[in-house]
């Protein structure tokens, strides 16, 4: 059976910055779950997720966090399974404060840090490490950059068509 | 008998900044111990410590550590006890990382975090704390403030007396 | 008779802010004052309100302020009791100015501070500072705490009953 | 025959930084080649490297690179494996120009982005990713977790003795 | 036949900034490209861009991008022509990553970098690229200085009849 | 007769922001002159400016500009006059390149800077120059400081009737 | 009698930069007086100093201070003669804190900044401030402008001649 | 005769960054003059120069400065030709002062601007502006990122060499 991606967000005022990541996994046909656990509110929900993620078929973990984003460091503290920290947009220099507080990490305990609000590439790039190891899924990934790359080129053309 | 203060921090690298909080709590009387427990290393060793610190005498949590500094939040989240956050400096901008990691906390865990390697001012902020109820603590920090001034005086007298 | 909480700010500009400090008190039975002095406008008064706030009954001070945010400071310099800095939000970096004005302090003055705009975290803060030593103040924080963990968990259910 | 990580660098001056992932791809017994590859003085290089990287045997790549740090995306930009950027500390700000330059990568083509000379946690990692199906790595990476657990214990232990 | 300058962007949303561009050059009389190219998503086409652009008839491109702004330094990893790069604003501290990722290029490979959204004066620069062995343009550019000179006394004059 | 005071604006696009410097001159009853001058677009009008401006019953210069504002530097080379620099906000991390690049001046040439959008202060600190030799004049300062503390406290106690 | 310029700092580490105000007086031949006054560790000197200023005969007041950088502002609060700012470097961002701490003043109470350890220009500025009505003290600023361009002009001479 | 690049900085004590461009020039046969002109020091030696430029030779102009650096801006306000502004690092974050000072230039006036320090990058840019219509510097260009490339290769294949 395929490995689950988990998607963890601090709070559901960021689900929809969250959702990003839910849809492309659907996408690729990636089973996922979806959950609000919070780091400072309920940590032990946090410590209990993260434990037992890999034994309930997690393969990545997704985190999104706003501000002293600490949901991705915490999770990433229980477990061997990467995770993936997705910086929720703030009014501190838009976002610089959530995007250091996950992407400064210790020796240690990573956390595989996308751009601020960038929960689509937080989910092709668990795709990408699912992807390692299975050719399928590793197909799409290769058929999604043909696809952009198509859809690149038809705005060339259309911009080009307009403007000359 | 007197309520005690942690100084707590992520790595023993810290220590030397450290220092400068417990030999500030040595000054005022105040009992404390040193810790040293990585939110992210030994996360159930900072669950144990912080969920226990009430019952065990402790009556705020000073907390030093540097880059995506979740120490003083992960304590935070598993005590109502007062939680001091020192952010030591990196050399990310001075320490500006381990600063907003800090003190952007979510409404309803608060760190009150002071400024980068601010150990003695967290050591000085527990005891005031402490010394809200204890009359004695707050006689010795008006006595501490009144030091400080003469210090600053005397040095106004010897600038004054070498430069005009 | 119990200690009050001193909510200042600096303008009645920041008082939609710091509401939510107010309201945080009013939910744990703090008895509190409002008052708005500027540190730069009305120094006297700022001086003669901390000068006095320890014998006048209150336990904390809670100080907003924006932009060269000094209140917080300067409260500090005439009181041993904690205070609490708030910085207000600017468009300069999202607060970056009020909160490095706030927490930079030097050694000997400390300034508790909270995240911008953190008004409501200021009071929680101001709470468990009273807490210390007031176990019915400690029960309430505690209380508090499980209904936090409650209302992420109450989300936490309909997120995953509606994404899955 | 396991899969390999690549350690590619921008500038053969990040050797000393990117040194850390070597050594600790070695630690976990992953194969790694190391590459000096410029993302603008041997942009072909990139390209060939990247393009053929997952038939030549390679499951992660780990690039490191400085200032306008182009070389994760540039490779990234040609390869679905997941690439992981190390921004390398700059004087700009401690390396904030490098990160940005990283982590700010456009939808379709994520960058896993570790702190500013990360390069340990990125190796990490990199085995974190190859570990989702790799029991035996999964058991070292989880080996790893539990002896840093217990070097933190015993500098706690050290402290504790000679401070308290 | 007069030299071409390209106006390169890495995505169609873009377009409006850039438009500042096409139409400063056709105020010069300058004759232009308009490119969608995105250095991740078709960056085999920015390769063929860049590499055959001096054949093709270009002066000089300009490009314009955002967040991870590579596209400038992936076409100058191709060419001998000036590239000209304009970071697009962004939320991140208003385009401070743009322009980061634009303009702190490694010594070999320079990008001539403009102000966020600087679109016109990208252009402007391309014309006095050109203009330096072209007498009838650096004629319309000293000429167009006078006017920008005359458009600023015009507004002071009339600045001074309101308000004295 | 009295000194003249300066408000010269970089572009008629500041006129909103510099408008709060010349009300607050009209109500300290100093003379004035706007001017919209451009240190870039009108530099030889700059020049004529700042070179008369002493002997033309100028005693001081308020200069507003945004992004790289080089004006007040401009002007401030050409008279021994104090030049006061308004950073005029911008979209670049709320001003904080326009007041880098008004503060930042080197020795020899000083810009005496406020708060970004400060132009009030501008006029206040302008006029605080004139009264040092003009009793008329500090006195309207002094009554002025008066009437501010006046209005904080009224809306203090409006405050304080409100919320206790 | 002249008018003094009173040069204060927040502490005497500070000397060493706010030295370079004193020579630069010195060198105008302006009497002055140089004080250590903290804002937070003495603040009743601070308002002392600074009520009294204008009847003790001084003409401007510079102030340097590091961090939450208050002391120009408190004696800003206190006076109608103008207070000229000096940011002390510190680590955080190279003197960011200190600069914002200082410039970023509320409307009614400026402060004249000058650059991160600018004492020398405090010094200029408080001569030109000095200077509006006192021709022979303007006649030394126009000869140090003269002297400061011979002095570039003959560093210009030597480099051309060396370098060409 | 071949058109001359002028090196210009604000102080000798930028010298030694902007020796990098002199040398670059030199390894291109690119004849040049090295200038040491003020922007607030010796500004009517700085519109002279500006002013005449063209006539006298030259195709492009370098300007380094640190600080509030508006010597590049204050030459281009009076040519038409490109000028390539150098920020010279600070420790005032680097040398962000000194970058955005340069280009965010209004509209109408740009500044070609290199990264931090980047003196020879400033050199390769105006060879290649000067190539636009140069086909023997062009091929040196050409060539020179030929010889870059095989840098890398050596770099590359020794350290594959050492590690591997």
């Amino acid at each position: 059976m395929s490995l689950k991606v988990a998607v963890v967000m601090g709070s559901d005022s960021d689900l929809s910055v969250m959702l990003d990541a839910v849809n492309k996994l659907k996408e690729f046909g990636i089973p996922y779950e979806v959950r609000v656990i919070s780091a400072h509110r309920t940590p032990s929900d946090a410590e209990q997720f993260a434990s037992h993620a890999k034994e309930n078929g997690f393969g990545a973990i997704i985190a999104g966090a706003g501000k002293a984003a600490h949901l991705g460091g915490v999770l990433a503290a229980y477990t061997t399974l990467p995770v993936i920290g997705v910086p929720i947009k703030t009014s501190m220099m838009g976002g610089l404060d959530s995007l250091l507080s996950i992407v400064q990490m210790p020796t240690g305990i990573p956390v595989a840090t996308v751009g601020v609000n960038g929960a689509a590439n937080a989910a092709i790039l668990a795709a990408q490490m699912l992807a390692i190891q299975d050719e399928a899924l590793a197909a799409k990934l290769a058929a999604f950059k043909v696809e952009m790359a198509e859809g690149v080129r038809a705005k060339d053309a259309k911009v080009q068509a307009e403007l000359q």
